[in-house]
């Protein structure tokens, strides 16, 4: 095997050109087999092989800066990097993380998990050489889904101003983000790919190389191994527009031909683009025939590609069929999502109403800005987005929609501990950002057919409503429990004494088995589905604070702002002199882990929730 | 008088060219004689008078939707729509706004504040009217400044889907944005500007455009007009890149030649971009020599320019002295700003440390992702940043800087009620959405002394820190209390019995100011100044909780996530039995006015807190 060869850093720069053909296909076996048992990001990870191989041949690790943009194609890196064995601990408790960490390695240079960070980040590491007089090479990888995100436009519009020291950028270019890529830069790299590509020299690229730097050079270099390497370079594109050199497109496949470009690249005084063409799960067939499928994938048999268990419906499955049926009943219904039709569920409303379905591309603030305008336009937009990633729209939900006061929608999906994906992802902010925004309502469902209730009761309000649910299978207990949805009220589901369980969401759950614990130890405790964040029912609160010694807010969510700190200043307005008691997530990063274990590990879990309230009734 | 005929929206188009180039006169005498008095946005609203008269030409207000991006500029539009009145009383309490708002006249079709969102709610509108089957026009008009923040290029990527109905993008090209231009975007206009434009017909334009449906009768009318209109189709340039029609450059100062070609690119399927060139202040020549001195200006006197009254320092003035020193004595400090170097101070440091000097125009979240990379190649950078636009980082300050505990100093001016700008400028979240991240500190200054302290206890901190300091006079009291900045220490400024008010930053001062009135009632209070929200000091709470029957907490912030709310949750924890009264921002949008008057609507005046703080005594 020629990856027991690689142990450390480096050790890749050893091989010969016949191990480095082998090595890809032994990373590609390694890869489908630990990701079959473990799951993870398959289909970036297979489309990345070489590149990754082509990047490790020309960097000097720890000392060169590789940033990878998202993160979830870090794998081969990984390997590359003395990793190997973290495979099979990936995503798990403890084990590997599924993204680039500093803490695991010092070969990775910056933490990522959110989308189109890299350039802004390799730009200010190039910046940082510069002024120190250091001379590590910087380079970001990024994806053509991720250049859909405005925050790599704002970084690209400020590359330009590097002029005496190199930057490589490397796009990735596999034609898709997560979902199909979307919008008119698709369409430019769509040309870029298909029209003048693979042909020889022009006349006048060959007169506006002489105006640059060097020109002469790279014109000597392409004329000899056009035929070979294919590389092409086009003046007056997207990225010329930006005043940054463009070189591609390049056979992302073909490590000797990366190879040879990115150290043309890296000759260059400023910042380069290398357009790299790579296939989505290449080298695997159901993966590149089915890549949003193995985009982020469970276990699967390999020879199959089928996941190996078939999961209840999750909380996405209650929300793709309500909108599927909404989208029926009400025309006036618009899905919206940022290159997540799958991951949120969307996709069937968009094979159904193709004319009311809008996918932005990994643009979280553009949903929702365009959501105000669909909104002010008489629509009810629904943006459907994972809860860490509306984080990415925060001023836009403030400014644009809050503030005007309109009636969109956001199904917010991935709310509280998402498990495997770890700290980027943790969906435990929402309620406190969500919280301080004037105008807005929140509200959590219990079970699925209360996702079902609030999503009709979200579609007849008027205003900004959000409802958050949990990745995962939706409960299906508590069935008997269906009251209307009312604007701020909660809901019984126990009556009993001396203690009140206001739970939130997903901790209605939890708190019907903490209820078992508690009454086997004599405790008759009273559990309230809270239903509403933002308003919060305040007149159960007023009952509570007359009948019960304790109350106890539950909530997937930090503390600071959350539901429980709203709770609480209501209980101090009206003097309320009994004990309350706060169940969040605490105040830290989250790692990655089964959400059994994280649950555990931070102590909202029923057995944890039974024994801290019993402790406070002590 | 012409502009006495202008008393309802659609009036401008009773007129003939002769009255409207008096109109266009008229109305800058109108801007600059009452702006002189009451202050406003004066360059940008006298560099768009005849933008604004030849949209209201070609529009039937209200029914077609006009969209001002961030909205400073639309004055013209107010006079134009029957609001010539409300400029008696612009920006003051009560009175009109200097943004568009909905409220306020229902031919403002978006409110607008914060940039770069004009074409995503442009969008939203059209896609609306075409599933609607409607048929009002859309424009969105958005500043060349307004273009390097990512939304904006978020939308435009969005844009070309729009096939069937027609989207007018107007391009105000006044060469910058608040301070001067800055990126890759800002060259590639000027080469617009300077290269080919306003010149004939090309070959390849004229084969270009007999592809495009209609194509010929844009040739016939280009070859008809072009000596006159001066009108050029260029081929191959960043909107056309990104699938949008480009027409231009125009002559923004030209009314005729702007109704011409807005009609043109009206008749035209899908999204269209008019490249209008306008000059900031045109018509007023201290405007036109200073126009970042009159991005938004107090009263002034009308002949020199000069502002009315010189005001004393501001937190601002202080922060520019403080980076002036620091650029000096530390050479690993660097600043950044979005477009905000004369409004956040960073000026002079540019001027004198221009290696380590970034101006990333409207892009927030790449200043701070950038911030993070300059971070971890050893630098120390300072955002320098509104506390109401550093919500358009949320996600990057959380993810990019908290997660990876990178030692990144947010600078965060206007933190607290801003006063004139209203709505959307109120710096009031931000200890809240900071308050929720991991391993954030959070500082806030009593006064012009302690921002100094602070910078420098920050520059020496390892890890993720904030600043927060209000708009206006920086407060020069108690000089004397200068004792040492200790991480989440805080300083007892005066020792008094029964009730302690613990005040963060600014409400020291208003607080003093309490105290001396309960103190007229019998009621000597102690006050601390809390100087850190976030470790916020348990030592002093646990040593209140014993001595104090009511602990109040006082903060320019609202209450969901604030500082207060911290602080109750801690003395829930140690079982604090007296009372506890929390002093905030209530949970609502705050209009525009003076601060005074805000303070007093809003009851955290010294009045006000003097009362409510006797009636939780009594």
């Amino acid at each position: 095997m020629v990856l027991d060869k690689i142990v450390k850093p480096n050790d890749i720069k050893k091989l010969n050109n016949n191990e480095l053909l082998k090595l890809s296909e032994e990373i590609r076996s390694f890869l489908i087999e630990h990701l079959s048992k473990t799951g993870g990001h398959l289909a970036s990870n297979l489309g990345s092989v070489e590149l990754t191989m082509a990047l490790h041949l020309i960097c000097d690790l720890p000392k060169d800066k590789i940033i990878w943009d998202v993160g979830h194609q870090s794998y081969t890196h990984k390997i590359l990097t003395g990793r190997k064995d973290g495979f099979d601990n990936l995503r798990k408790y403890k084990g590997m993380s599924g993204f680039p960490k500093r803490e695991e390695s010092e070969c990775d240079s910056f933490d990522t998990g959110h989308s189109s960070t890299s350039i802004s980040a390799g730009l200010g590491y190039c910046w940082a050489r510069e002024l120190s007089k250091d001379d590590y090479k910087v380079i970001s990888v990024i994806g053509d889904g991720a250049l859909t995100g405005g925050l790599a436009y704002e970084a690209l519009n400020n590359a330009s101003r590097l002029k005496k020291s190199n930057f490589l950028i490397v796009l990735n270019d596999n034609e898709m983000s997560i979902s199909k890529n979307v919008g008119g830069m698709s369409k430019n790299l769509e040309r870029m790919r298909t029209s003048s590509g693979y042909i020889g020299l022009k006349d006048d690229i060959v007169s506006s190389l002489e105006r640059i730097p060097n020109g002469n050079k790279y014109i000597n270099f392409i004329r000899q191994t056009k035929s070979s390497i294919k590389t092409l370079i086009m003046p007056n594109m997207f990225f010329e527009d930006l005043g940054i050199m463009y070189l591609g497109p390049v056979d992302g496949h073909n490590v000797l031909e990366m190879v040879n470009t990115f150290n043309m690249a890296l000759d260059y005084d400023g910042p380069v683009c290398v357009h790299v063409i790579t296939k989505k799960g290449m080298g695997y067939e159901p993966a590149e025939k089915h890549p949003s499928r193995f985009h982020g994938t469970g276990s699967f048999e390999i020879e199959t590609g089928l996941p190996e268990k078939s999961t209840n419906p999750g909380y996405t499955d209650i929300f793709s069929t309500v909108m599927r049926k909404m989208g029926d009943r009400e025309e006036k219904v618009i899905a919206v999502t940022a290159a997540m039709a799958e991951g949120t569920g969307l996709r069937r409303f968009a094979n159904m109403f193709p004319s009311r379905f809008f996918d932005v591309g990994i643009a979280e603030e553009h949903a929702v800005t365009f959501c105000a305008g669909l909104a002010l336009g008489g629509f009810v937009p629904v943006f459907a987005v994972y809860s860490s990633f509306l984080q990415r729209a925060y001023d836009q939900v403030l400014e644009d929609v809050c503030l005007q006061k309109l009636h969109v929608i956001f199904a917010i999906d991935r709310a509280g501990l998402v498990g495997a994906d770890g700290e980027t992802h943790q969906g435990v902010f929402d309620i406190s950002y969500l919280n301080s925004m004037p105008n807005m309502t929140i509200m959590a469902p219990k079970n699925k057919w209360e996702l079902s209730d609030m999503m009709k009761f979200a579609v007849n309000y008027d205003g900004p409503i959000a409802i958050r649910y949990p990745r995962g299978e939706a409960y299906c207990g508590l069935e008997d429990n269906r009251n209307p949805i009312e604007l701020g009220k909660s809901e019984v589901i126990h009556k009993g004494s001396r203690v009140v369980l206001l739970a939130l969401g997903s901790m209605v759950k939890e708190s019907l088995k903490a209820l078992e614990i508690l009454q086997s130890d004599g405790i008759d405790a009273t559990l309230v589905n809270a239903r509403f964040a933002k308003p919060f029912d305040k007149t159960i609160l007023d009952d509570a604070a007359r009948e019960y010694e304790l109350i106890v807010t539950l909530e997937e969510n930090v503390q600071a702002g959350g539901f429980g700190q709203q709770v609480m200043s209501y209980l101090n307005d009206i003097d309320y002199t009994g004990k309350y008691y706060n169940i969040s997530v605490p105040d830290k990063f989250v790692e990655h882990g089964s959400t059994e274990q994280l649950f555990e590990l931070l102590e909202i879990d029923y057995k944890s929730i039974a024994r801290r309230i019993k402790e406070q009734l002590d």
